[in-house]
């Protein structure tokens, strides 16, 4: 299940948003389409969100300002590193050698992510074991990076080898990333999945029902400080608290070895995702919403951090 | 804002699946009225559903089984303490001096219950100060009693004494109990409030944004454990982490001083709660989900319990 199909100069993804009721496919010819398929989160997932914005900067009519594009593009949502890292990629190919090739530099971004992802797959396998439960919160499979996903490609990786697992999927409000798209992705895999509600996490560990936890992140720092979706943080404290171990995986992309924790945006989406729900409303009329899009997870409550070079464990240092 | 009327011998209760777009009341004329609107969750909150089934076993044409009209009640929600508690009384009662004791008893309950609430609300205000930010979980509010609240008590006597308080509700998943009802009842009264999705709880705290945590409760055990609304336990366990006070309030009639953690049955309501919101599926066809309605905090987590009786800390001696 790949939720962007790229055939020549034709890009196009899937519109996340109507998962798991509908699949509609938004066509990315320019660096416009590509901000506000990221912007209105029709695509999400740090990985995904830095190849289309790839490909809608390369897809950018050549008289047209590059920078600014680049600029435009990388406002569209502040936290993923990826983002930002993707544009400059493929404006440097640009300055550099034309629009040619920063279109290469867009299929070469592509390429890698895929390659990262099985990659992933294979070093973070080896935590598993037959029999596991697995937790995951948000959406970090195939549907947040180009194929495989992050946090889901340990756990296919590990299917494909023979072990039997079961995973948990917390519903991830307010955009329900874990019940539309992490559900419905495991499902069509023939995973046996259950979905919980995010307040749930902490009872269902107390029972003894999970016995790991791995998610994805938005960015990575230097001493492995993990920002991801908004609820990461409190899912690791609860680990922590019942012994359960938590790993994170990414590509290498998402690390920021250079920004301090402060120098981090976490974006604050629109109140209406939280009165509303599919143009319902949900919510007393003018009340006020506080939505931060991510949180912060310290390094002490995480166990390891995968990526396409390997399994890193605390002190973290990303140099090895 | 009472969710329940009573005048004479017709008793009408508030249908709370529909707050806060609709205000529709059900009549209650028999113990299967008051089942079927406590079983489908019409009303809820401990002690509001320990009043609602006495009216129910009271209006019960005499005539007819008493006793399993009280087990039918009692099968209604198990985990809510106060409900069988309630039934017990008004079934001595019947049964001891018939029909008219028995609605005397179940008055007797309602008004206990009023001033309850009351005097939780003297006994824990002196806990919050003018400037305090307070975060929420669910409803403990008037809608959960009969007026006034147990959570909510405190708050709005701090506020009569000219406190000012903000307030923090999270939204309550599944059943929405915060964004649909406390912030509902506490707009009303001209409270400042936010709404927080129940991932945002950690990271609202480390902004720094809460200065107090106030919860109720459906079941406290001898030691403190307390059994509330699915979450609570996760909110308490990061209030903990970040130094801040976490309370529960609650009329005595929730007290359980016998039971062990072990007995006590929590209850796990359908999937359906989980996978459609107001009728329209936001999960994939045929997924399972796990949903218990409550989960349980230890004492260590807590700071205090108040009740109509007084303040209490750990460790917690309710005989005093």
């Amino acid at each position: 299940m790949r939720p962007i199909r790229v055939d020549g100069k034709s890009v196009e993804v899937l519109d996340q948003r109507l998962l798991p009721t509908r699949e509609k496919w938004i066509k990315i010819r320019s660096y416009e389409d590509a901000y506000n398929a990221i912007k209105s989160m029709a695509v999400r997932g740090a990985p995904l969100i830095g190849v289309v914005a790839a490909f809608g900067l390369a897809l950018t009519e050549s008289s047209e300002d590059f920078g600014r594009a680049a600029e435009k593009l990388k406002s569209a949502r502040p936290t993923a590193i990826n983002l930002a890292w993707a544009v400059d990629r493929v404006l440097r190919a640009a300055r550099g050698s034309g629009p040619q090739a920063a279109y290469e530099e867009a299929l070469k971004i592509f390429n890698e992510e895929l390659n990262n992802a099985r990659k992933i797959g294979e070093n973070g396998e080896k935590l598993f074991s037959d029999g596991d439960t697995v937790l995951t919160h948000c959406n970090a499979g195939a549907l947040a990076t180009v194929d495989y996903g992050t946090a889901l490609a340990p756990i296919r990786v590990a299917r494909e080898m023979g072990k039997s697992l079961r995973v948990y999927v917390t519903e991830t409000r307010p955009v329900m990333q874990g019940a539309r798209l992490t559900a419905y992705e495991l499902m069509k895999d023939g995973f046996d999945v259950t979905l919980i509600a995010d307040t749930a996490v902490g009872y269902t560990m107390r029972l003894g029902k999970i016995t790991k936890v791995i998610v994805g992140a938005d960015r990575v720092l230097r001493d492995g400080t993990t920002i991801n979706k908004i609820g990461t943080f409190q899912v690791a404290t609860m680990a922590k608290r019942f012994g359960i171990p938590f790993y994170v995986a990414l590509p290498s992309s998402t690390l920021d070895l250079e920004s301090r924790i402060e120098d981090v945006k976490i974006e604050e989406r629109d109140p209406s995702e939280l009165t509303y729900i599919r143009g319902r409303r949900i919510a007393p009329r003018g009340i006020k919403a506080f939505n931060p899009a991510f949180d912060i997870t310290p390094p002490e409550l995480i166990t390891a951090i995968i990526t396409e070079k390997g399994v890193y464990y605390p002190p973290f240092d990303f140099s090895k």
